[in-house]
């Protein structure tokens, strides 16, 4: 089976597009997407759901979050999150001493241009460890089309495995690891109109991972 | 593992708890109860969840929804059916005739008193059936902390599965099928402060079985 690909402008049309239309709610949207996150192993709203349901997993999460945006969702995502005794640390650098999986889900695919403060010391020490890091739909600094950059904060991160939302961003062609998509909700008519394949999830998976050249670029 | 039950006045304030101090939406409350009955097998608004998801893990349901409450989630849920082509089909009986199994999504904890117009049919052809009924919460027709009526319909109907939402309710000790438990994103802390037990659920599963003299009653 061969996937192809989605633009950044096709994906962004295609959330509006299940929030119109639709009729989705960005609260099950981004339930979801986090689920199907937390269901790759261990990104922003989709990473405190991710980090909800891993709890109820009999992990033991941390949350890093120095930006929170102010809307009312992202402030009920961190209180369910805060319900559950989840910690949320201030030091990346130091939290990554104390884990053994890193979930990236600081940028998403409407992401472009520079990595601003607080965020290059984050992507660098993501660059540099050696215990595995999973991104959200992108590495975070990677263009979406272009992938990673070339020189500077990011041009050295290669995460271990991606999880692509709904469909793989074009940026895939440039990555190396695992490849799994999720986001199981997407109506045939939908796919159709926006010209990407529904990838063969299996049994009652939310998730299903991509083997090499499964990927049409 | 035993299983303490909630009745059907703690059941009530667990949800507006989780919905108020907990500040879940509605929306993702429904999308994760509607996944861990998907998870089942194949329940009002958890149902319209449940068809959505059993279509994508390749089922093909049809839904009987004759009185539609007029609120804008439920709208919105029935858009989301509508959109994956399920059918809705007005005549529940000779709907049976085509299918294999039967998700009870009726009535939930909330019911108490008599069986209203269309449904007393209904529950009758549930009773009469041999295929499958899986009912979410209660059998309908099945008082909370009483059991089935001692008389008139849902006396006979006793499903072959029932899945308990977040805490199995009194009339669990009536049931003699299949039992599970789902909804797995509650607190520790709430279920303390309700007194109930959250099950050993395995894996990323959303459900867990609950085999003989697990309830406490």
């Amino acid at each position: 089976m061969a996937l192809k690909t989605l633009s950044a402008k096709a994906a962004a049309a295609l959330d509006r597009e299940l929030m119109s239309t639709g009729a989705f709610s960005l609260d099950q949207l981004m339930e979801l997407a986090g689920l199907s996150v937390s269901q790759v192993g261990n990104v922003g709203g989709d990473g405190l759901v991710a980090a909800r349901h891993l709890f109820h997993y009999g992990y033991q999460p941390a949350i890093y979050y120095p930006k929170r945006p102010k809307n009312e969702l992202y402030q009920r995502l961190v209180k369910q999150c805060e319900d559950l005794e989840i910690p949320f640390v201030d030091d990346f650098p130091a939290a990554l001493e104390s884990t053994d999986h890193v979930v990236d889900a600081i940028f998403g695919f409407s992401f472009s241009g520079e990595v601003r403060e607080p965020f290059p010391a984050v992507i660098n020490a993501m660059a540099e460890t050696k215990i595995s890091v999973t991104s959200v739909d992108a590495p975070s600094s990677w263009d979406i089309h272009e992938g990673p950059p070339k020189s500077g904060v990011g041009s050295n991160f290669h995460p271990n495995v991606l999880i692509s939302l709904t469909a793989p961003k074009p940026l895939v062609k440039h990555f190396k690891g695992r490849h799994f998509v999720g986001g199981r909700f997407v109506a045939p008519a939908i796919a159709k109109k926006y010209d990407f394949d529904v990838p063969k999830y299996e049994g009652i998976d939310q998730i299903v991972e991509i083997t090499d050249n499964q990927v049409k670029i």
